[in-house]
């Protein structure tokens, strides 16, 4: 078993940066383009035998140091019987969005372990044809909140930061609800086998600092407290850049850092013991190979010899990407 | 005259702090909402008269403690011929996006002072029925430059980064060309009698921090020699958080900083002849009154005594924002 990754995790790797891309089964691989032909992307979540098969496509192909289940941070809106589908070219719109603080009351008592079950039976799948450690995820509670309160992709998070703002009462109760269930599913992974998980912040990046302490940090540390005691968990926000700081404060074993610093830079500010994720801007994956080449060697240089440092984008690989660029940074980072 | 702005601008400010808020004059406004039943927006623009008109609504209604000049940093644009429109509920669209380096080499050579004398007009009529100080603006070469090659909005500059990446030299050519067509804006500003001017680098936040310096930052610093020793320039972008340290290192007289970040946190990081101006989260305006003036005061309170703070937002006012909100922030700020 390659153990970079869980190395890495501890601050005690003493190889080359073990390296993985977050949504690295994706839309830019043809494999997964033949699959999505025959099955929606929602079949191809929640069936276990996809979701390994999905899972495995990019180890095949490029051999990173890690597999991320294939899924979405929006399973568990989904389990709360919001309605969630997935628009082609639209993305994922939420059938009966939140509006009041009744709606959020209203939210049924559903136990995550058996309604993502589906989950935990592709972990159980994927786990012995791996030989790399594999990741399980899930959404924050402010990502999944603004989703279920905008019901779709949004670019200011207008309506949710207009509740946030006026009743923060029930939007805290909605994070704090959707914390037990990120927590329940986690610990269901954690027991299915994932060795380590990540939490995608993804919309945190739209808060000023004193509302992403109260409204995303909190949950986030709920989260981390309950789960680091049986999984490493890596936080990821966008923002990470900037709240850096406050995310070392919960102490996770690591913080995945968005592509605006330098995580050589924010090593000097943060504790030795928690590792660093990332940052290359995902864009770079659109240059010639030379300049892939390049960056990757740079951020690599930067960070050379940090004994908790883990080679990734600072967010996901977008659709039109080559796959010859995705070869690129691999293989680039696996010769250093 | 009121001269907490420019007092500020020098960092020498001994009163409260002065306010003014971005896109103060805006579709936030009845009375702008009724001038556009009336007139398109570029119509609104090329008029002296209503660019008059509409620059001294704010100030009327709320007496802010600055005028910023009602204009759209798409004007140089429109004066190289790409053919601007403003499509309602769309936004700018260019209808001839640059594909090319050669599209870039075939850009006409235009007079700037010629082109956009309309502008010089609407200045010369707003100083006499000024009592504050009249801000000029123009958009920075990275954020014009993407909307000449996106053609509209985006939210993640695809087209733009591909281009900077896989061809930067015909980029900086581009970059290069609008440094020099603003700063001979900014001048004729100056001429006409702006007392300060902003650049608004709205889009430099989707970039990398290496990119930021090659492609942006390198831009404003030019610009910011070239103006400086006239008006003071004050530098915003989306990112201004993260890229604080490296504005400062243009020594522009102020830098506008996103909402992000805790000003007095950056402020203890930064030289102290530069003023910081902002940067309540746009947002804050859709809260509760009590909330605004709360939040208005913590930010006052964590800026106390210092003489280079000039309160703003942190982005521009959205149209959705009540009236109520804007005079109870302007109200807060000159009762400290």
């Amino acid at each position: 078993m390659n153990q970079l990754l869980l190395q890495a995790l501890k601050c005690r790797n003493q190889g080359r940066a073990p390296v993985w891309l977050m949504r690295q089964a994706g839309r830019y691989m043809p494999e997964y383009r033949a699959l999505r032909t025959k099955y929606s992307f929602l079949e191809m979540c929640h069936n276990p035998e996809l979701v390994a098969e999905v899972t495995l496509l990019p180890i095949r192909s490029f051999g990173m140091d890690a597999a991320i289940l294939f899924s979405d941070i929006l399973v568990i809106p989904e389990a709360l019987q919001v309605g969630l589908r997935f628009d082609d070219g639209v993305g994922p719109i939420i059938e009966r969005p939140l509006n009041t603080a009744a709606d959020v009351d209203a939210l049924p008592a559903v136990n995550m372990r058996e309604a993502l079950n589906y989950v935990a039976e592709g972990i159980a799948l994927l786990r012995p044809q791996l030989d790399v450690p594999l990741l399980g995820f899930c959404g924050a509670p402010f990502t999944v909140a603004s989703y279920m309160i905008e019901g779709k992709s949004s670019r200011d998070l207008r309506k949710t930061k207009e509740w946030m703002l006026r009743d923060p009462i029930s939007f805290h109760k909605l994070l704090d609800r959707l914390a037990d269930d990120a927590i329940d599913y986690l610990l269901m992974q954690a027991d299915a086998g994932v060795q380590a998980v990540q939490v995608f912040d993804s919309w945190a990046g739209v808060l000023a600092p004193g509302q992403f302490r109260e409204f995303s940090l909190a949950y986030l540390e709920k989260i981390v407290r309950k789960v680091e005691s049986r999984v490493p968990v890596i936080v990821f926000c966008r923002g990470s850049s900037i709240f850096a700081p406050e995310l070392a404060e919960i102490q996770p074993s690591a913080i995945s850092l968005d592509w605006h610093c330098h995580p050589s830079k924010v090593r000097q500010a943060l504790p030795q013991n928690i590792a660093l994720q990332g940052n290359l801007d995902p864009d770079i994956l659109y240059a010639p190979l030379p300049v892939i080449r390049k960056e990757v060697t740079n951020l690599l240089k930067s960070m050379q010899g940090d004994p908790g440092y883990i080679f990734n984008l600072g967010h996901g690989i977008t659709p039109g990407v080559p796959v010859e660029a995705v070869r690129e940074l691999v293989d680039c980072v696996k010769s250093m």
